[in-house]
């Protein structure tokens, strides 16, 4: 059986990787803590590694899950890092939501070992995870995609190749970067209609059955807004770096896009406000502090 | 049989207007000019009226369908205007995309001379008002509304009542509105991938499996963008209109608004330069020309 | 000698009222505030009226020197109302800092009683009332400029003819959207220099031997933001207000202007951020507290 | 007397290292089209060198005036490349228009040859450095500026020391920043008030006796828009390319800054319509096309 190692157990990592295990994948993982390394082996017949090095030594596949392309970046080098453990010949996939650029960074520097390497993140969120049935966007090689297929598959659903390294990551960054653009604008078109005295669920309903409708609008306001519940299921710190990353894109790229620059920054500015734990939908509280009005 | 007056049979006022007297209303029709007047009459059995005073004398409801608030506004006065025309007690629907401001300036013309009002915009499309399946947007008095509704029902499936004078428009408003914002911000998302060699096919089969989806992702992007067939259903001019009266509500409403207000200027931008005939859905084409990419 | 009312005795109204009566004018004064009107007649020769109708019954000149345009126009109706007190041939000056279309309807109901208007807000602030330096913005007849003249003069230097009415308020709206731009673009790139370390005396001190300078740069940030002194000249409400002025102003003419805007909205923010009292230049607190980073 | 390397001879190397030349130097120069480093040559006592590596043999000073901080980080490998050249203790001093990210790469690599760097890029314009009086933005080592400051000081009048490696990049990026802004918004004030009917020059008079003016509304407008004559100085290209180092700048430091980055698109709007030898007031006739009004 296929020796995989899973490097990044957070709130979606370890989900993924715990369907790695019960596809019956011989897993070796690995988390920054430790703790949660030797938790997620006692849960599972995976190995604990010691260190990224460890964690690689042998694998055929090796998938990460972390927080941004730079965190994958700085596990590369040392004594301990994964370009001391990995072999040539291996395939390595990174589920981080990252940046291009450094996607391509670092599949230079694997490719000088005869590491191959495709970015794979994931989007579905926890439940999705849990389930198998997470979208992964796919950039990178299709032969290498095709070697990942069978591991991407215990935790995906829907595999889609996007194009070259770093596509994977440019899609989801955009896709999240129109999830944020939708949060944003509804809150100000909702808010201006509350102060005006129209209930927010008539407006909705009426939206929802019109061009103007989104998922932003059909399940995000009525389920987290209008009920107050804002459960915080993907942060507000996180959605504000995928949209640096779709910024920074359209930028490299050299294509005008000022309502996705401008969203950027209100995220930047929600971020500062809200800080690190605020849930990405709690950016409306923003708007609704400075308009004085809850959407409610 | 209630009497109705209708004015205003343009693209998607004949449809109404038909649906009316399909309908057995008694139905006298006006239009600025005078042929599609006659047309009119001579497809059906309403009557054809000289102006909008002789268009309105007797009738219970009054139903205008025309451009701009402005528009209605100035049928008003003079000795063929509306209020020459109105008798006391009857009922004005206007189902105009207008603007709350010059709906309430109207609606208080009217009251003036015991005549009630509601505004009534409609979304559908022309194809919404040959089916009589239109959304009704409605602002004004219940009772109105009440007293309303089996002329509505004749061309109006969903029939919500938003709130005072004025909701109706500004619901309809920012539908529109949000309609726009996520034009737009799409194409800049989608030319920026497409410059990046990502399929938008494959982008669009991501994001409508994804939380970043919206109408206009799911249907006008791959029906009309990709295919590169935009089709002329609704106009950029309309919508450019529909943004400012959008954009002067959060500004009356104090509500801080800086995507909204910003695609208000795109908008304004891509009317200049691509004129009055061109579909809501070209302004896709001005991203495209300056990126040097199209999206297909 | 020409008898003048002057209506608004506010921080600016009062010098300039001052300069009207040392230049020997015969001058009745009125304030909403009554204590304010008995303290400045106290201090002068002025008469004190009890009411705007009795402040310019007899009165050549009517200086009017209020908040908005809006608080103007509802001193106009009732039996204590301007229009009650008004004698035709009369001239109307109104140095409000006031809007196009709010000044139109006014000018438009002083016509149909004989009264010809101006707008001619003012410039230069508390001192330059005080001595008699004001910058004066008219717009409206040149036959009625000329006639005001010796009055405008008491406080003011140079005084330029704009255009038709409306346009001395759109000349001072723009003069301070562009403040605004520049306060706020000075903070947003001081800001940056700051955090990467750079001292922004020394930036400061490059822009302004170079092509990015401004009064903003070259007076307002060395003497009020790296001071920290942030003296309370002139409110950001104001300047807010203003804003909105000159962005109607630009959308009215439909001319595409996507900085004055933005920067209309993010005033708006700073506005509902630091409340009534804030100075204008206090909007970079609001740079300042979202980036981490004081620029001193 | 020191030997000095100057590469670069556009618009402003050429007369920069002219008086490099006239200070009594002894200096090598090279550009990339090699019939100019000749014309260089029979102009004045320089040594023409046939490569980048040729020219900085020997040299204790290098001096570099590209257009961007590639193009100089493009220079240093390879057989001809600089760093084939450069002996240990030399100093290298960047002209070049740079951007913070690639000077601190530049200067790592020249430190790991005993090299030191420092970024100096300029204002003043092709005049300035005819006459020496240039303003020069210094980042990096104190000492380092120290050993430069001879040579420098044959074109530069105004040496200012702004931090380390990448704050003289900064610093001149900012400060052609708040350019771009001041020229886009003035051009948005005055599009409208021409519209309104407003003599332009009436309107800048006001603005520069008031709070609004900036060294745009002084000179730049009255000069070369209001004249129509838009002189070719300083291209456009070249000022979208310091918008995106600025606003790199800020989102690197995190600091919100929405008007920066709405003014980078808009630039980058206005080079995608303009093309590449526009002069960068030229922006304003993108405003003028769209607004249907000559700012004149």
């Amino acid at each position: 059986m296929t020796q995989v190692a899973f490097l990044g157990l957070g709130a979606i990592g370890w989900p993924m990787a715990r369907r790695v295990a019960d596809a019956g994948f011989e897993l070796t993982v690995w988390n920054r803590t430790a703790a949660r390394t030797r938790d997620f082996a006692a849960a599972t017949k995976a190995r604990a590694a010691t260190s990224p090095a460890d964690a690689v030594r042998g694998a055929e596949v090796v998938v990460t899950c972390l927080s941004t392309s730079k965190h994958v970046a700085s596990l590369l080098d040392g004594a301990d890092g994964l370009l001391a453990g990995l072999a040539r010949g291996a395939l390595f996939v990174d589920c981080t939501s990252g940046d291009p650029a450094t996607s391509a960074r670092i599949a230079e520097r694997l490719a000088a070992q005869g590491v191959a390497y495709i970015d794979a993140p994931v989007s579905g969120g926890t439940s999705g995870a849990e389930q198998g049935t997470l979208t992964v966007m796919v950039g990178g090689d299709r032969a290498a995609l095709d070697r990942a297929r069978p591991v991407l598959a215990s935790f995906g659903k829907k595999i889609v190749h996007c194009g070259g390294v770093g596509a994977g990551d440019a899609v989801k960054a955009m896709n999240n970067a129109m999830l944020a653009i939708h949060v944003w604008s509804t809150g100000e078109c909702l808010a201006a209609l509350s102060r005006m005295g129209v209930d927010p669920r008539v407006a909705l309903d009426v939206v929802n059955a019109s061009s103007g409708r989104s998922n932003t609008s059909e399940n995000l306001f009525p389920q987290r807004v209008l009920t107050r519940a804002f459960p915080r299921t993907f942060r507000l710190a996180l959605l504000d770096k995928d949209l640096g990353i779709a910024a920074a894109v359209a930028r490299e790229q050299n294509v005008p896009s000022p309502i996705l620059q401008l969203t950027a920054e209100l995220f930047r500015m929600a971020h500062a406000e809200l800080g690190e734990e605020a849930d990405h939908v709690e950016a409306v509280r923003v708007i609704e502090r400075l308009a004085g009005q809850e959407i409610a």
